[in-house]
């Protein structure tokens, strides 16, 4: 069939573009000089245009959408390429080309615009372009014939099928549940921070204790590799090249070892896919929130749990004997899942995290659904984190301005944090019905973990949908009590 | 001038593309996991067929010989531009597609093959591969209309004017007046090779050391990066972007050092190439000749020359207390610029460095101008060995397997080594007729030999001719006793 042949040469060669456009972002994030950007961006501008071209290319256009209406007579794997290629092309074929440009160099000025606003806590230098970003937001979606739920349209491109009649449903659980639940557990918890989660710990022996975690965790060292950078990351072009970045915080231990580990489940995830798919668009995580439950999973479910820190306190305790000297695992356990009033979401604990994320989608909702300006949004910002975090901002940088996403025109995607953590529950008790768990985690046999969740979720890559991996794992439609169970056992018994 | 604009635009598309595998090739050399390798070839493949269908597409193809043809009406740097632009278009356009496709799966597999074959002493593996890409090269040149004189071609490619004639002038004054100086300095010189030269010294303090170096030699750390790799690189993609690697052995502390101020040499080059060339194919170093002479420069005239080491010999030694306790600086000074018979060209010291090459080049033109054929080739290299250098190999890995350029193609690379040093040499005393070249390094100065070499060479970029910044910076033309005038003053006073 000669349109499939056409499909599949393009979509290669759209990996190749796709693949050096990887590797220099991989390097402008990890390593590159800092004069080396502005030439970088020209040249990096005019290949991005040329895989542009070919992505909205005639041939491709047709290749997709005639594969498209005669999908049904396609193998399963071709015909999910096609759907997944025709929902890309969706996004952009309808755009003048002159508003996709002018959208771009938006984006990349006012991240830039960002930094220095959230550096300088001056939300009025970076106000006119979260404007401009959200008129064109709105612009483009009506572009491709969406002339009204317009958060509904960004709410399903980062996560296919969710709507806000969905995450309603889910917040409202939240709400309900755990809104009063947390204030409980704030109630009861011990007054004084103990002094180990901020004592001052060696850059050098933090990074030995992550290259630990990667053995334990049987990361494929001839598959990838750790770097350093500003913020934790994973990148990934394939199947046999994932790899992930974290920092060293010295008065923050925690903040790379938890990194380390979710950024070890996104990798995993990645690297577990099957290589057959390395050539196509499916060759990686299902969904935005899909990828979120693995990256918490491994963090929170088996990095917080109890039964790893008796396998692997010891060894993390000698590297820091002075620091650790009178902490017993009970009191590490706790310490690593202390909950507190915070102000910052990437810092946030377990507990609390999904409150941080509740208060980003009723701001969104209000952007698009009620035209809330861009200059209530600090107040209203700093009132809902006083109503469900019960602490008030000091100013900007801490307050509306900390988060990069707005600045790169991502509304909706905050969600998917929330819904990946609710996935990762749900699938916690589906694990636990099936495997010994715990006894795996205290046996240090990761690769059992690992297996498990390659056979159920991994291996498919984005050939399945995520509600169709649920579904299949847990025999149930997604359903957000499982989180609430979760978190309030486990906190129930901590605090 | 409608081809000018022709001209330009693909020029900086081939800029973008080379820009992208140059990242991408940067990363496989330093980094990328080993598995990676495999998808990567093939994707990368497709990048480079975009390229090199840009290069020699219709369109590219009259613009350049268009524009050469009215060359004299152009401004002087595009008509460089388009001189360069032709030059390499030559290379090319005559070959057939086919031939050049299955000439570039020759080398892949070829290097890979000499790989192998050096690891395990196995000439006979390699010798057909190697047999076949002379008999390609000889059918390449013949492709692009030179029926006889191949060696020349292939000299001149690698740098621009060279002929057999000009090569054999030249290494008739090294064989006439350089040999004998060498079994001189080799028969009166010391017998017992001083301990610390081969002495133990840690990785990480070499690496710090190197890092001292860099801040000496001024090298901007906002344009460029020092990183580890297998063997030492220079790679730059444009004035503000050029990095360098070296490797660290733990015992030969000399090999990270000099390697380091060598790759400095090439670095300082490309870095302080006028800007405004960085979109244009002329931002590089004009020729390899000339691009190895200002990477000798760096690591012989100035590296390893006394007055450098009177300033950093007590930086060193105070990282190396235990390797170092006894020996004084002027025994330092001798140890680096130890003279011995070797086997290994890249281990070579600086006396009896060109005779590696003198036999390389000998070899050179006798498979292309007297037909010696692959079984002979071992046996030839150790004669020549054991006549110019007084030593015999023990193996082919040690001798004619040990350098990676023919199973590359690279036949008429050589040469430019030798040449580079000879270029540093003259450039030498014009420097020193200049300015006070002793007395800048003992003031540790280094800026202001820097600045002087961008004014005279390193701001052309390929601007100039290599022949012609000579004669601007000399008053004279190429000329190689200053090359014996320069080694024997210096060797008479060490030995």
């Amino acid at each position: 069939m000669e349109l499939v042949k056409t499909f599949k040469a393009i979509q290669k060669k759209q990996k190749a573009y796709q693949l050096v456009l990887n590797i220099a972002s991989w390097d402008s994030n990890t390593e590159a000089p800092k004069k080396a950007f502005p030439y970088r961006a020209e040249m990096l501008s005019i290949i991005s245009g040329e895989s542009f071209s070919l992505a909205t290319s005639e041939a491709y256009q047709e290749a997709v959408y005639g594969l498209y209406n005669q999908r049904e007579e396609l193998d399963v794997q071709t015909r999910k390429e096609v759907e997944k290629a025709k929902r890309s092309l969706d996004k952009i074929v309808k755009i003048p080309k002159d508003d996709y440009i002018a959208y771009s160099k938006l984006i990349t000025m006012s991240q830039r615009v960002w930094e220095d606003a959230k550096e300088n806590d001056d939300y009025e230098a970076f106000k006119p372009y979260l404007k401009e970003i959200i008129e064109a937001q709105k612009k483009m979606i009506a572009y491709r014939g969406y002339q009204e739920d317009h958060y509904n349209v960004l709410l399903d491109d980062f996560e296919e099928g969710m709507t806000k009649e969905a995450y309603d449903q889910f917040f409202d659980v939240i709400k309900t549940e755990l809104v009063p639940f947390v204030k409980e557990v704030l109630a009861k918890k011990p007054q004084e921070k103990p002094a180990f989660i901020t004592d001052l710990y060696d850059e050098g022996n933090q990074k030995q204790f992550v290259e630990y975690l990667m053995e334990v965790f049987k990361y494929d060292l001839d598959r990838g590799l750790l770097k350093k950078s500003v913020h934790p990351f994973t990148w990934n072009t394939h199947s046999q090249d994932v790899r992930f970045t974290v920092r060293y915080l010295k008065d923050f231990v925690f903040s790379s070892i938890f990194a380390a580990i979710h950024e070890l489940g996104h990798a995993l995830y990645e690297m577990q896919i099957d290589e057959a798919l390395d050539t196509t668009n499916l060759n990686s995580g299902t969904s935005m929130g899909m990828h979120e439950s693995q990256s918490r999973f491994y963090e929170n479910m088996i990095g917080r749990s109890k039964a790893f820190w008796e396998v692997h306190y010891e060894n993390f305790k000698q590297r820091f004997p002075e620091q650790l000297k009178t902490v017993t695992v009970d009191q590490f356990y706790q310490g690593i899942n202390w909950v507190e009033e915070s102000l910052i979401r990437v810092e946030a604990d377990e507990l609390t995290y999904p409150l941080h994320i509740l208060i980003r989608y009723e701001i969104e909702r209000m952007i698009f659904e009620e035209n809330l300006d861009v200059d209530s949004l600090p107040k209203i910002w700093n009132q809902k984190i006083k109503q469900y975090l019960m602490i008030e901002p000091q100013n900007d940088s801490e307050g509306v301005l900390q988060d990069v996403h707005w600045s790169a025109g991502m509304f909706g995607y905050f969600p998917t944090y929330a819904l990946g953590s609710a996935y990762a529950a749900q699938i916690y008790y589906a694990m636990i019905n099936d495997i010994d768990f715990e006894q795996i985690i205290k046996a240090n046999q990761m690769d059992k973990i690992n297996d498990w969740l390659k056979e159920k979720i991994h291996q498919f890559g984005s050939l399945k949908k995520p509600r169709e991996l649920l579904k299949e794992i847990t025999n149930e439609d997604f359903n957000p009590e499982y989180y609430i169970r979760y978190l309030k056992e486990k906190y129930q018994n901590i605090y």
